[in-house]
């Protein structure tokens, strides 16, 4: 089941850098470990913006909210969810 | 080079229904055939709404906007573009 | 899966009545088949507006959006569906 | 009677990590004594966001302010408020 | 149990001139009755705009929505209700 | 002379508390000034916010802005104003 | 008393030619009469669009208000009024 | 003095489509005389919408309103100006 | 050359109470200096906020961006501005 | 392939001064250096704000955001992208 999910992230100017890397860091990982399980089959960057946008495959809203949730970078960021649904011209 | 792209289809209800018809039939086609060729590799249809979010993979905008502007629903779209980069978490 | 629905309907004034009333008839029953199959467990008109907000009970993304797409009031309203999960504090 | 209400919670990044914890183990604890006495009947995370759905049951519009109002979280959260009626499909 | 509404107008230039004086004239006369039994405490219009703010005095959610569904503008008007509660400053 | 005024109020978390509680003390006792002499009729709190709708009865608009800058809260509130005219159905 | 009012005119493009230009004719000369009698000291012209920026000087806000509902173009237009005050460092 | 527009096309649907024709060829005439005497050196294509970003070179409030007002397309166009100045990093 | 000019301040309430008297008073003189030689014909409070709508008569875009960019409020302001023309009904 | 981008910068007011301008000192090298290459051939200054519209030009999308995300006040900027194509009445 697909889910349309925009990230904008706002990391605060006065969290102190070593701690935004670390949480970084973690982002990355914990991102790639969700994409190389097949959960999380896109990721991209929204040009010119601190943002992404990605696609995530998943058994239910309460699978996915837990992804979403444990984020490194979740208290940071304002998500925005879009169910979808398979388009009948689709191929 | 992609694109995400949302369309959302407003055809007004006055319009005779074999020539809406005709339309939808044409735009089903179009889509297929740029699907097929590879630029348009994903469409999903926005859950409970006339809309959808597509994929396009083109070589610029200018060709962008001429497949666009070819859509048989062109007339009746309202749609936004928003230019996507290879993100530094994507494996 | 739980997901909010917000409905809100805009009858053109110009679609003769009979038309109106046999489409709202139509809607009425398709939405109380949908609640006594455990489908469309809620369904609130919100004060002063010609809307509704309803919860929606169903298996996957795809169901969710057929069911709407097959609402007899589907061409005129503007729908927005917000997927839910469980509370960590609901009881 | 029934209101809707959305509740959008931003914890600032600096207030220190116990008092943020207390308040929420007070907002819980707030949450489902309500919960049992019949009149929060609803609460839901919105899938991917720090917030909630939920439908208050109250004898008038000043009994749900002050259960509001004590929320423990309350400072920290933007709420809005949506008054429901009994819909006339509803079974 | 007060409500603020607001409501805006909207009625199509295209509307027959005696339909709609026969519509606002009885508008007129169902809003003088709820003024007359206490229930429309205040109404008040806003400059400029054909459009008011009004003050409801009801016993529930659902007989201010039987109230405002009865207005004879309803099909052409845009309301949005907000709950009011006792202010604290209140004498 | 009528005008519906809406006030919310952010007060910054890191305001040391007696500051505020002595802002609000003085903005209660100025607001009831105002209630007592006629100039402030109506106070409502809007259900579940931080926030009022009121109605102020002044002889001009240089009059209204010096009441609504001189309130304690007013560098912590966000005020909008909107002018009122007698209603044509006003009984 | 000063106020801001800023008029956008939409016109309906089936109303016909002649009706138009008879509102048109009749704005005109409104519009002058007022200019004439100092009540409407101040209409600019928005750049690039059928809408203009006013200030007018009034006794209350219902002689504002009848000032606006009497234009001919009213139905056809959106009016937004802002109060205005003297501010501290007018000289 | 440079002037950044936007212009967006709505023609309605039940517009002859001569008449449209008409119109689209008196507005690119327009237009080519206008970029050749130097007044509106830039016009680009929004990618995906019947829109452009144009800019403008003209002596005067007065003369831009002049030329945009004089578009043949104008009545079916939403325009927004903003106005441009010399940016201190500009080589 | 006229233009509408909409300014919102905002001054963070941590900034020292006298560097904030000295940035307001810098503003003052500032303003009258303009409003004398003519560049700043109107100023004007807006009714129940911290901000002002003025006009300037300046010879370009320019001259504007100096004259705004070089008040001492301007890195607490959020302006907007809209170029004004002459109206053709303007006596 | 060209690219309207808007900035709108935003520098906290308890950044050290001296930091803030050393950013600033950078940027404006950084823009320099693009706008001698040609692939940031315009840069305006919008009137009375902290912002520019810029044209880029381009080979890709992944290029343009690694040129913003270069940018030194890229974390105090807030930037929306508009991808343009030829316009068809462009002489």
């Amino acid at each position: 089941m697909l889910f349309l999910v925009r990230m904008d992230v706002h990391i605060p100017h006065d969290l102190p850098a070593d701690q935004a890397n670390d949480i970084k860091a973690r982002e990355k990982a914990y991102s790639q470990d969700l994409q190389r399980d097949g959960r999380w089959p896109h990721i991209w960057r929204v040009v010119g913006e601190y943002a992404n946008y990605s696609v995530f495959d998943v058994a239910s809203n309460d699978e996915l909210h837990q992804l979403l949730q444990g984020l490194p970078l979740f208290p940071f960021m304002k998500i925005s969810v879009t169910p979808l649904a398979r388009h009948p011209s689709a191929i």
